[in-house]
């Protein structure tokens, strides 16, 4: 692949001086991304009870897509007759989708896994499929995504070493049969594995950086361990990605992940939180998460937060949306979930205009310091 | 109650020459109203899977509320304290209550009916309550809805003579109770009952009709009996309603039953089929209605209807939206909501444009050549 040609660049456009955080413009053939970013997750076609103008209005230039799912459901072919998942799910801008390699390793339905690829089960119908590097870079292809993913073995945790350093073999000599079939006009990135052994982070970084793609993940995060040996592995990791390429942290996390990743070097992230987290009732604010069917909200007809002006928080009250949840109602999940994916926003943003001030690090004690761990206390 | 100072008048402003329909304009204290008028049914102060925002933008301007479930949550008394209904769920256009009485009659968990009122237990919890007619204009009152529905007792259908003839005697008990406790400022419509008996619906009519009341209302339509018999009874009863006031039709209905009752005199409708059809995947196109999880969508990428031009058929195919159904996706009852209720308003503003260029009977002919019993077909 000639990265020149796949249609995405990067340029690194300001820097903090007190920490590894970077400003960075991604450029892709369908938005112009400004990093650092966050892309919210449409599993299937569609970000979860937000529709695709919503999230035009919330300022998302990019979200991602889950080949796994879209493979086998509406399936890849579909897709491209459709347009691609641009023209099937009509969202003009930036698309990156995933390998389906941290799905497929997570389901139960796992039939084999050999050095050619994987055999697994529908959970749909329970027909048998088949991943290999190949046949992923073709269903990416077809989704007609501007970044595709590396297939790669995400090993569960905990798991031995020796399991590991397999795993990361296969996912390099994945990542080069990906290398060599990824589709003409779409960006590759590379995905570095390795648990939460050092040795193998370093050696995966470094053979994943010499790939020379247009992009460098770090995939195997966020999978059950512990929140320190999450932050271990992104430092032993990120500083050995290259500095010119962006680097995303797949996955994660939270919006003090977000802020700490950042400070880390990283420059995409993605997370199903506030999409999830909005669905049942858990609501990102300037003072914490709050449950908003704990009963203490029965009567309280002030904003979701107070220092937010979303939609949801300009027009609808506390008590109004716990009595939207009490009563299962669809308009419960669309405010909360898009006063969530605002409030990632303005997280992004701020730590933006705080690395372009050079006040990152004080940005961060201001988060926290209204930032409760327990937003309903 | 003086009916000058309930804040409620209308004004008949335009007839059809050949049929009994007319055009007026509905004026309450939130929001002056064109007739003939469908209202979207807002059942628990949320019309399900669409925003205020996007009600509005659909033109609408008077939303239905149900006492009933409103009463059991949140609470009147809440609702009161939040601004009403109005200022709870941030809906600054009409609204209109409807008594509760066509819910507590239809529930299994009917306790007790007197003369008084009448005993239930609430679905939610269990507990006991009590409506009177006072009761429930208490509770109008306290939501604040600009027109009351009085408290009446709908039988089921079928119900012997002289089980429908005591319910319409108690319907007019009660309607005199209410008159005599409605809020000030609040309009308060009587109800019209007497099943599927002719003699009772003209006795009905005329004894609500002498209550000089600022609006009127038929009710106990659309329970169960045929088609045939819900036209019998509407013809029988909407010419014996005062020419001058509103007449409103309970419960109804499809497009087309709006089509025939606007010819018949009605002016005021509102049901849950366009929401309630939308969730479940049934989309109402110009030429009938579709069931788009049918698998003959699944590759179709035209517009949900070729004729429409809302946000739902500009951005978003048949395979698309088929796809959000068969994936659960809160989307896909969004999208078709919307449509829906759309596609009545256009409906129902082709009825208002024909009434006043008095072309009522080639826009039903007009409409019928298009819209099929099966869409699909």
């Amino acid at each position: 692949m000639d990265k020149q040609n796949c249609g995405v660049k990067f340029q690194v456009t300001g820097r903090s001086s007190e920490t590894a955080a970077r400003l960075g413009v991604l450029t892709t053939p369908h938005a112009v991304v400004e990093t650092p970013v966050f892309m919210p997750v449409g599993t299937q076609a569609t970000v979860k009870a937000v529709s695709q103008e919503e999230l035009r209005d919330l300022g998302f230039d990019i979200i991602l897509g889950n080949t796994y799912h879209l493979y086998l459901r509406p399936g890849h072919e579909l897709t491209k007759r459709a347009g691609g998942l641009h023209g099937f799910m009509n969202w003009d801008r930036a698309l990156l989708t995933d390998s389906g390699g941290f799905q497929v390793f997570s389901l139960r339905d796992l039939r084999h896994v050999g050095d050619d690829g994987v055999i697994f089960k529908s959970y749909i119908d329970g027909s048998e499929h088949s991943f290999t590097p190949e046949r992923v870079m073709e269903i990416q292809g077809a989704l007609g995504s501007d970044i595709a993913m590396a297939f790669d073995e995400c090993p569960p945790h905990p798991s031995t070493y020796e399991q590991t350093r397999e795993a990361t073999q296969r996912t390099h000599d994945w990542a080069e049969r990906c290398k060599a079939s990824v589709t003409p006009g779409q960006a590759l990135f590379g995905i570095v594995q390795g648990g939460s052994y050092r040795d193998l982070r370093e050696w995966s970084a470094e053979v994943i950086s010499s790939l020379d793609l247009p992009g460098n993940a770090i995939g195997g995060v966020s999978v059950g361990e512990p929140k320190p040996v999450m932050h271990d592995v992104v430092g032993w990791t990120a500083q050995l990605l290259p500095d010119e390429k962006p680097r995303y942290l797949m996955g994660v996390g939270t919006p003090l992940d977000i802020i700490d990743f950042v400070i880390q070097g990283i420059d995409m992230f993605d997370c199903v939180l506030p999409t999830r987290l909005g669905r049942n009732g858990s609501l990102y604010t300037t003072y914490g998460r709050m449950n908003i069917k704990n009963a203490r909200y029965a009567e309280d007809f002030s904003a979701l937060d107070p220092e937010c002006d979303c939609w949801a928080c300009r027009n609808y009250s506390r008590a109004y949306v716990r009595h939207l949840y009490k009563s299962d109602e669809i308009l419960a999940a669309r405010l909360a979930t898009y006063h969530n994916l605002y409030f990632y926003q303005r997280v992004i943003r701020g730590v933006r205009a705080a690395i372009s001030s050079d006040s990152l690090a004080a940005y961060r004690r201001d988060f926290l310091s209204k930032f409760s761990a327990d937003g309903d206390a």
